[in-house]
Order: structure tokens, then sequence, then C-alpha cells
């Protein structure tokens, strides 16, 4: 890396926005960050930008918009607004890189931008790529964006593939924790709590992020976001049940040798990466002591207990559009079970009730893809109507 | 790679030489013999030359030599002989790459005269950069001889190292798999016999480097090794037990990433990739399942019950001429362990005491360090003639 490099954080109010900032703030003479986007924290991201002093500030909803430009009056710091203020923090000229961190089908727009804009784009939103994935990694192609993942699996795949021969390539492997629920049985999941399933054994995250790793439907929309970064079919992607989360991802190839890449379960690592790729900067963590550690377990996925994964693998099957159903039907799904308006089991019987019946739509351009998101979650809500009924 | 490669295999009737000669086998088109070298075995050379049909073979020893030649008539195969016929085969023109397999001490003049010549070295003769690795690796810098290590720890390494960011390389980690007396106290060891110590947990090698295994001087030689392949100092490198034998080693880069190489313990594997580098090729060999293998083990390893690890990390900070001195102490107490004329726990003692009071040579010529390992050897079979009135 030469000079500093300019970062957008897209999402910094989140819990990878948070740790993002962290790793930025531990390296001021590399970065510097040029702006920050928000849902609607005004609070937090008014502090990020005091401390960060980025060019702007981007608030999508109108009336936080209008606390943090109280807040911020006298910085210099101007604050935008709506999904215009959002996009043009993916997409502004004072931004090298864009960290995407919007969660959700939210962070298809923006992502996008900073594509076309040809930005290096961190991705940490995994559902840009699933929802849109070919329509994305398309326009990288035309304008030379580079797309460097922020999810450990993908980063540790990323790294495992850097420098090697690509053309001898067996199989990708994201490792999954299994989530809080690894080896229970029927009847334990149908009773999970919303709080139980927001308990992960390895891994602070987001509450969506979270469910969907309890669910494994993460590690089945992970599989989609690698096909689409890797450009590889999904036979060639396999998931392996690691409880330690040490390993993070795998490259096999033809003449036997795997490469993996391994760490403690911080998202600063794979986050670090791919801000700094193909550097790597000092971040002073713990070093991994795998003495300590002592033992790593690996599993076959049980397909049969955690059902969203194999959804993931039979919606990628049918390409198209069913990538975007499964995605929205599956947010919609986890909301309302966040919100008690579906039972944990719930989740993957409305995806799947989605998908057997799925909307159409116009899947080859970006408002297309959107417009079958809507539809996918008008769907799902209408499921989750009935199922609210004999809940 | 483009058009065949002509491999000289130096060694080829030992287990490496024969395991590379199955590698070949599998890829006709790929790689062609050019040359066979083997001490003494002129039945099996032969064979071998048959089959594969190098230009010549080099048999060291004189007797074999003639039977060689005998058996060979006809074939238009010329057998070479002596310690010049072996160096033909290590710097003939009619080889793009030289295995270096020969084992032991005898291995460091052919590797030199290819690293001379400006070969691509497939190294597995660890012997060599143990006793003269400052010698050859400079004399590579001069030539553009490519080093690229078989053992299968250091070929770990290597592809870890492959494209990411050199200067950013926190340590370099080797597995041992712990030989077949990890876990064992100081009682049991003092009884080990040589059929005890032969009997590998999971490599399939020659005498020499199972034994070297079985007291981990073979891992302390890995430590010399490594620090000369990759130019990094002796506290950089560690040590870990890992029993299983499936991850072969790490690199750990600053930003807390550690990347590892996996696979069968099949030598096959890293010899290949020695042969084809940067290219991998498809061995059709069963590929690692994690899933069924379920668990990995890492433990520090215990120097105090195998002290060849803790010489060896002496002798590297000692430098000069110790690693020639311990490299050399070595090879004769083992020789000696094998042929019933010393006990298991004496080939550290012995190893120590050449140790404690080094033969004086000069360690800045090839001869000067060839004549440091005789004199050491003698040192060695000096304190071995005591030993063994005691035994």
């Amino acid at each position: 890396m030469s000079g500093v490099r300019r970062v957008s954080v897209l999402g910094s109010t989140g819990s990878i926005g948070s740790s993002t900032l962290d790793v930025i703030s531990r390296q001021p003479g590399i970065f510097k960050v040029a702006a920050l986007a928000s849902r609607s924290d005004w609070q937090l991201v008014t502090e990020q930008a005091r401390y960060f002093k980025p060019a702007f500030v981007a608030l999508y909803e109108k009336e936080p918009a209008l606390r943090a430009r109280d807040m911020l009056k006298g910085t210099g710091i101007e604050v935008l607004e709506g999904v215009e203020g959002v996009l043009e923090a993916a997409a502004t000229d004072k931004a090298d890189v864009v960290l995407s961190a919007i969660v959700g089908a939210a962070g298809v727009m923006p992502t996008f931008a900073a594509v076309q804009a040809g930005k290096i784009v961190a991705l940490a939103n995994k559902e840009a790529l699933v929802a849109a994935g070919k329509l994305i990694t398309e326009e990288a192609k035309h304008t030379g964006a580079s797309i460097i993942p922020v999810d450990s699996e993908h980063s540790a795949v990323f790294q495992a593939l850097m420098g090697q021969d690509h053309s001898a390539v067996r199989k990708l492997v994201l490792t999954a924790s299994g989530g809080p629920f690894f080896g229970k049985d029927a009847a334990e999941l149908a009773g999970v709590t919303p709080e139980m399933a927001l308990d992960h054994p390895n891994w602070k995250m987001g509450p969506k992020v979270t469910v969907d790793s309890a669910t494994m439907m993460n590690k089945g929309l992970e599989v989609i976001e690698a096909r689409w970064i890797f450009d590889i079919p999904g036979e060639q992607i396999e998931v392996l049940v690691h409880p330690q989360s040490i390993v993070h991802g795998m490259v096999e190839y033809l003449d036997g040798s795997v490469l993996a890449q391994m760490g403690v379960a911080d998202m600063r690592v794979p986050i670090s990466f791919a801000l700094s790729y193909p550097k790597r900067l000092d971040l002073a963590l713990d070093p991994l002591d795998l003495a300590a550690v002592g033992t790593l377990n690996f599993h076959a996925p049980d397909l049969g207990m955690f059902p969203c994964l194999g959804l993931a693998y039979e919606a990628l099957e049918k390409g198209d559009g069913a990538p975007t159903v499964i995605n929205a039907a599956n947010e919609v799904a986890v909301e309302s079970f966040l919100n008690g308006g579906l039972s944990f089991t719930g989740i993957a019987e409305v995806v799947r009730s989605v998908m057997d019946d799925p909307p159409e739509f116009d899947d080859q351009t970006l408002s297309g893809v959107l417009h079958g998101d809507q539809l996918a979650r008008a769907a799902a809500h209408g499921i989750i109507g009935l199922y609210g009924d004999v809940k």
C-alpha cells in the first residue's frame, strides 16, 4: 500500500462497522475515514464522526439525519440523508475502499453503487451477493472494482487461494461453528427462543446473522456468496461443522493439498485483511495458541436438523431468482422469529413455502431483483400470517 | 509449466526416490526421467532404468556399478560410477529439476552441485542444509537455482507463504507427529529397541529419518533446514506436536492469520508439488476427509523427554559449524543405535557430548564443512566406543 487508504464505512454503527472503526483507529497512519453511513443510529454515528472526522455522514432515515445534523453543527462534517445519502457514501470519490456492512437486502443497492464506482469493496454484506451475485460480479468485471470478502470464511478461502494454482482447485470448504444448537434434537429445536438463538458460542455478531447461524441459513447464504466471489459451482463448495471456529475456511487442490486459514474468532482479522490487502497489518491481537486450544473437531453438517442449509444449496442449483427469494423470505422469517411471531423451526418452513411457490420477476436487472425481493417478502409475510394462527 | 520437465532423481532407490518415480509414472506427459542415482542398489536401479529410460544411471559404489552396467547392456543407458557419477547426475544439462533424496551428509555434495548448476532443486535431503545451509543458499542466490522443499513440513510452510505478504510473517510452525514414543516416560524411552523406533505411526520413511522422528532430532534438523530455506531466525520457528500428521506446517502472520497446509500423510503430495511448482497436478489420491478424521490435536513438545530437539535449537543459536557437528554426530549415533551399539536415549547423550567439545574446522567452504563432518563423526565414534563399554 502506498499512501493513506480512505475508507467509507457503510453500516458503521453495526457490529462489523464498529469493528472496522476499531481496526482503523489502531492504524492512524494507514487509514482515514472518508464517510460513515448508518440506518438510524444518529447518536453513535455522530460520536464516530467526531472521532474519525469523515467528510460526511449519511443517515438513511430522515428524523435521525436531522438530529445528526444538529449534533454535528460547526464540525464541518456534512450530514446526508435517505437512500441518496447512503449511495453517495458508497460511490464518493473521497473513498478508495468501501466497507459494505449494511445488514440484509438493504445493502444490495449501496454495494452495487460501490462496485459501479470501481471501488475496492470490502464486502461484509453477504445478502448483496446472495440476492444479486451475478449482476454485482459482472458489474465488477466491467468497472474493475475488486471485491474482497470480510466474512471470516470467505476471507479464509480468499487467503488460501492467493498466489496458488487456481486451475487446480478441487473444492472450497466453509466451516460452520454449528451455532448454539449443534447436536440438539428436533424437540429441543422447536422450543428455541430468540434469547437462546442470540447466544452464539464463538462469534459476537448482530442479531440477524446470529439467528442465521443458529439455523445454519447463514452458512447456506455463505455458500451462495462463495459461488459468486470465487466463481465456482455450488457442488464444489462444502460446509464442514467445526465447533471451535479456529479454522475458518479451506481450499482443497487436485494434488491433495488443503490450504486453510485459521485464527482466533475475531472479525478484526478479516476486516483488517480486506482493508489492507495484499499487505497485512500488525493488529496486536493475542496470537492463536493451538497447543492451548488443544483440539479441533470436524463433522459433516446435519441437513436433517438444519434444513436451511439444504434449502440454500437448492436455491443455488435452481439459479435465476431463487437465491433472491430465499434471502428475502429468510429475512422476513428471522425478523418474525425475533419478534416472537414465528417459532425457530418455523423459519425453515416459511422459507421452504416461499421457495415452493416463488414469485415471478426479472432477475436480469437490479431493479427486477429488488422487485423480486419485495415480492418474496410479501409472500413470506403472507405465509407467516397463516402460521401465526396456528402457533 | 511449458513442455516436459526432465528430472534427475538422486537417491532413486530409497523411500523418497521410489515415491518420486511413482509420481512421475502417473504423469507421463509432464515429466521425463533424465538420470537416476543410487548408492549401491543395482538391482532396483536397473529395474527403474528399464522402465523410465533415463539417459544414464549413477551408482556410488564400484561393484554395484559393474553389475548395473552388465544388466543394462544393450539398452543404451549409460552407467556412471563413484562420486563423479553422482555429481554428474546432479549437474547434468539433461535435467531441469534435480530431486535430491540421498540420505544424510552424503547428499551434501550432490545437492551443492545441483545448486551450482542452477537447477530447480527439489530438496528432500535435509542434512545438506543442516550441514551447509549458508553455503548452499548463498550459492543458490548466485546461480539462480531455486530450492523447493520436499519435506512435508517445509513444503507446507512454502505453500503457506506463496503469494503472501512476507514482511508480515510472525513465525513458522513445523508440526511433529511426536513419533512412536509421544507421551512415554523416561524409563520406557531407555528401553526402546530399533524395532520399536522403526515403527512410525503415520509416515513410511527410511530407517535414518524414522529413528530421527522417534528422538525428535528429525524435527530439530527441520528447524535448522527451515532457517535456511526461509531465511528466518530460529526464534521465529516453532515446533508443535500434532499426532495425526494432517496439518504439516503453518505460517502465522502479524495480523493474527495462520495459514496452514494439510493433507493425508503421503510424501507423493509434497514431491509432486516440488516437481510441478507453481502448478499442481491431479495425483488421484484419496482426498483428505476431515469429517472422517474428526479430531486434530496439538501439544507443545516435551523438550525434557526429547532433548534432541533442544540440541538442534542450541546448534542453530551457536551457529558457525555447530549444525554441521550435530548432524554428523547424530548420523553416527543413529547408525550405532540401529546396529545395537547404543541405547535409544544414548543418541542424545552422544550428540550432546560431541557438541560440548566440538571439533574445529573452517565452516566457510564446502570442503571445510565436509572435513568438519568427518571430524565430528570421528568424535562421535570415539564417544560411542566409551559408551559401548558401559552399555
